[in-house]
C-alpha cells in the first residue's frame, strides 16, 4: 500500500513530500491511521547525519499515536477504532534475556528503530511523518481515553524517556529530584516526577522559563549559569535527570547530589564526559544512563499519564511546516514540542 | 602520655622513630594496645604529599587491631581486654544526616580521619605505627573471636572499602561479579564476594596471579591484557569492583555490564576518567564511586569476616622495615597486605 509522507531525501537536506511503501499487513500486524507524529530532536540528528549514514530518503517520526483500521488474523490486544501509540521501537528478537525481562530497549541482537532501522525481515523502517503505518502488535501500545491525542504523542519518546528513570530511581514523595533542562525531555520529566510525589527543582541556564516550569509542576527553578546555584543546592537531591545532550561539569552537578545520589543522562552527548572520581567516592554517587524504556513500562507510563491527566505541551503543526519547525526545535523555540497533525499529508 | 611510633617527618622522606603524645583517656575514649597496624596505599601517598600539603610529622596507619587497656568512665560497649579495631575515621559531627544514618565517612562537616587530619577538639590525629592509640568509643569496632589479628587489622579499610559496595549492590547468589585488579583492596574484594555467594570473576593486567585468585574464592580469571577478554565478557556483569586507582579505558568495562549493571570505583585515581555516555545509557548502566563505610557497616563487615573465616593475606613485618614495605606496595610486590607488628615499636 502506498502512503503519503515526509522525507529527507539525503543528509542535511529539507522534508519533502513523497510517496512510500507500507507492507501488507500480517497476522500479527496492526494498521494505524496516523493522526500525530512528535518531532524530536533525534528526528534531526538522524536527517542531518549527525549520527552516521542513513539509509535515505528517511521518513522520521517515532511518537506516533492513531487509530487502529486494521489487524491481523491473530491479533488480540488491538482491535479496529482503538487508539494506539508507536514509540522508538517496532521489533526486537524476543527471545533473548533482555526481551524476556520486558528490556526490549536493550535487545541484545538491536531493537528494530521505528525509522531509518532493518526490521527483521530486512526492510527498511520508516516513520510517523506519514499518514499510515503498519506495525507487529507486540510495540504498539494503548493510548488510554483522557489524553489528548495530539499531547499524547510525545509520551511514547519524551515521556517514557523520561518515565523510566524516575520509576528505576524512585523518584516519589520524600525524594528531591532535580530536571536539568526545560525542553522537550524536560518539562516530561518535571510533569511525571512532581506526579510521582516527588519534590522538583528545574535547572535551566536562564530564570527565561520559570514561570513555565513552576506551573508544570517544579517547587523550585535555579539558573545554573548563577554559580551560587551550586553552593545553595550542595548535597540536595535524590536524583538528577540530565535531559541536556551537550557536554555539562559532570562534577558540579555530582557535588549537588546527597549520599545514594544518582544522576541519570536521558541525553547522550557526541563528547565523552569527564567525571572526577572522588565526585562519585565521595557521597557513594551514581553516574547513570537510560534510554527510551520497554513495552510493558511504556504501557505503564501511559497509564499513569491518563490518570494523572498529563500530556506533553504542544504546538500542533501541519507537515508543511516540518522544515521551519526543524530550525525552530535548533533554536530551542518551542514550548515543548511540535506534534504534526498528519491529516495535513492526506 | 608519651608513646612510640613511626613518623614521615616530612613530604617524601623516608619514614623513622620518634615519639608522640596522645591525649588523656576522656569520658568516652579508649585506650588501645596496638597489636598489628596494616599498611595501605593511602598512607604512601599522604606521606609522599600526592594528596596535599600534611602536617608533618605525620605517624600513618588506619588499619590498626589492638587490646583494650583503659576505658573512660562513660564507656559501655568496650571492656579492658577487649579485642578491638580502628578504622579510617576516629570522629565526626555525630549529628548530621549522614552521620545519624550510619554513614559517618560522609560526615556533613567532614569525617575526622584516623591520621593527619584535625580533631573535633583542634589536635592533630597521629595513626597506627605506634604502639597505643586513644579513641572515642563510637569509632572503635569490636575485632571478635576467630579472625587471626594480624589478618584482621587490613579488614578495617580493605575490607570495609569493599565490603560497603558489595552490600550496596547486592553481591550475592545468582549475580555475576568482577573485581578489578588483584591486590589489597581486590584479594578482599574476591574473598568477600564469594563469601556472600556470587560468582567471582576477576580482571587482571595479566595472569600472573590467576592460581592465587582462584585458591582465594574467585569462579574465573581473565587478563585484561587481552583484547579478547572484553569480547567474550561483553554484557555479563551486574556488578564490576574497579580497585585500580590508575586510569582505565572505563569504555570497555563499562561494556561488561549487564543491562542495570553497575561499575564501582574504590579507588580514586588522580586524573579524571572519560565517560561515552552511549555506554551507559546503552544498558541503564551506572558508573558509581564508595569510599570505605560507616561504623555499624564496619562491625557488620567485622562479623561476617568471622563467621566465614575470613581475613586479609598479610606478611607481618617488623616496624623499621616499613620504608622497604612501601617500596614493594609501589612496585605491587606484596601478597597482599604488609602489617607491621606493632610489638616492634616498644
Amino acid at each position: 500500500m502506498k502512503v503519503n509522507a515526509y522525507a529527507a531525501p539525503a543528509a542535511g537536506e529539507p522534508l519533502a513530500p513523497t510517496t512510500i511503501e507500507r507492507r501488507a499487513v500480517g497476522p500479527n500486524d496492526v494498521l494505524i491511521e496516523i493522526e500525530f507524529a512528535g518531532i524530536c530532536h533525534s528526528d534531526i540528528h538522524t536527517v542531518n547525519g549527525d549520527w552516521g549514514p542513513q539509509p535515505f530518503p528517511v521518513v522520521p517520526g517515532h511518537e506516533i499515536v492513531g487509530r487502529v483500521t486494521e489487524v491481523g488474523a491473530d491479533v488480540s490486544r488491538h482491535s479496529v477504532g482503538d487508539r494506539v501509540g508507536v514509540g522508538c521501537m517496532v521489533n526486537s528478537c524476543g527471545e533473548c534475556t533482555n526481551c524476556r525481562n520486558g528490556d526490549e530497549q536493550y535487545c541484545a541482537q538491536g531493537m528494530v528503530g521505528t525509522y531509518a532501522a532493518t526490521d527483521r525481515d530486512g526492510t527498511t523502517t520508516q516513520g510517523g511523518y506519514s499518514t499510515h503505518v503498519v506495525v507487529d502488535a507486540d510495540y504498539v501500545l494503548t493510548v488510554p481515553d483522557g489524553i489528548d491525542p495530539a499531547a499524547a504523542a510525545p509520551l511514547l519518546c519524551a515521556g517514557i524517556t523520561t518515565y523510566a528513570p524516575l520509576r528505576k530511581w524512585e523518584a516519589g514523595p520524600g525524594k528531591k529530584v532535580a530536571v536539568v533542562g526545560l525542553g522537550g525531555l524536560g518539562h516530561m520529566a518535571v510533569k511525571i516526577a512532581h506526579a510521582l510525589g516527588a519534590e522538583v527543582t528545574v535547572l535551566s541556564q536562564s530564570l527565561k522559563k520559570q514561570e513555565d516550569g513552576l506551573r508544570l509542576g517544579a517547587d523550585h527553578y535555579f539558573a545554573t549559569s548563577d554559580p551560587g546555584a551550586f553552593e545553595t543546592l550542595a548535597g540536595r537531591f535524590d536524583l538528577i535527570v540530565n535531559t541536556v545532550s551537550a557536554k555539562i561539569d559532570l562534577d558540579a552537578y555530582l557535588g549537588l547530589l546527597a549520599v545514594d545520589g544518582t544522576l541519570v543522562n536521558v541525553g547522550a552527548p557526541a563528547e565523552p564526559l569527564d567525571v572526577n572520581v572522588f565526585s562519585l567516592i565521595g557521597g557513594r554517587r551514581s553516574f547513570a544512563g537510560s534510554m527510551i524504556g520497554g513495552i510493558a513500562l511504556t504501557q505503564e507510563m501511559l497509564d499513569f499519564c491518563a490518570e494523572h491527566h498529563i500530556g506533553a505541551e504542544v504546538e500542533v503543526i501541519p507537515a508543511e511546516k516540518v522544515n521551519e519547525a526543524y530550525e525552530r526545535v535548533l533554536a530551542s523555540d518551542v514550548r515543548y514540542r511540535f506534534v504534526i497533525d498528519a491529516s495535513t499529508l492526506s
